[in-house]
């Protein structure tokens, strides 16, 4: 016996999602099947408006319903002050903190050269665009990865000739974190980025 | 800032299916804004076809897209004899092995009573009503858990006066099992199921 043609169809979409095996996928669809039909409109319906509506921020590259996102549309907001970032999700973290009132810049991936992704695979050449003499500041906030610091050394070089201060966020013993589950990595950052104490 | 609102109905709706957090869900999300156009038009109408066709076969509670699943349309099958399952994955499961010719019932559940799951809330009904004088047995294939145990015992009681055979699939060590390894339960089961080698 095999499954239903439309159902073995559903498995397969499920599949597409990351991380996401055959028995998931299986399981996934059952509870498509079981739950009640108006939750499974609702879930088709947003899945097409999302794919029609999303766009990336023609600015920025943080995902938006507008043509700008609300962050670049901000005239409350620091413009020349830019955080550099991999993805949206970074962005959403970055505002929880409610301390940084500048804009981003979302590359939307990382350099790596062992998936192949090169620069201009990402939103770098959009970044170079934005910078103007007025500019007085990017951070570069990528993940303290491989990809994420090869890439901040690349934009960093990149910029240098512009005339604009290019920083990159501290590495160091995250807060509430314990010497002896650091790694040594991490020990090295946070000695080598030691501040007197004021 | 929060994510475009149709964005994070999207999320929403991915937090419906089992096992998945905020954090999943944002990143299937995620997959989906990224995936080609066509591939997501295609996972939303699979999934509405499947709520408009696929039901539960009226004989056996298996899932099907016609009123009878292809295993009860089977003439060359015993339907004489009926194997109960909880779910239509179990019938995969034994389909697999193409050693049983007999036909299937499906539960579509287990009586839990920490759940709040009473027989009546499962297929059980008619399964009582398939049975006739011509029925040869009833094999009871439930998982080897205290759910799965519970239902055994009840549908054994069920259907002790109706003259039909009622069997129940075999617990013991797996196959490739070690004995160091397997649980006490496992092992009680498989000494109480012991015989004679041929």
């Amino acid at each position: 016996m095999m499954y239903p043609k439309t159902f073995e169809k559903l498995i397969e979409c499920f599949q597409l999602l990351p991380g996401v095996g055959a028995k998931t996928a299986e399981r996934y669809a059952f509870t498509m099947l079981e739950a009640p039909q108006e939750q499974v409109k609702l879930f088709a319906k947003t899945l097409l408006e999302c794919k029609e509506n999303i766009r990336h921020c023609q600015t920025c590259g943080n995902i938006s319903d507008t043509e700008e996102c609300p962050i670049c549309r901000d005239a409350q907001r620091n413009h020349q002050m830019i955080c550099v970032v991999q993805s949206p999700k970074d962005i959403l973290a970055m505002e929880k903190t409610q301390e940084y009132k500048g804009v981003y810049h979302v590359l939307n991936g990382l350099i790596s050269t062992s998936k192949g992704i090169m620069p201009e695979d990402i939103n770098i050449e959009s970044l170079i665009q934005r910078i103007t003499p007025e500019t007085e500041e990017v951070i570069i906030a990528t993940n303290a990865t491989v990809e994420g610091e090869t890439t901040a050394l690349y934009l960093d070089k990149l910029l240098s000739g512009k005339g604009v201060l290019v920083t990159r966020i501290a590495h160091g013993l995250p807060m509430g974190g314990h010497l002896d589950y650091a790694d040594e990595l991490t020990l090295i950052k946070a000695f080598e980025g030691r501040k007197k104490i004021q």
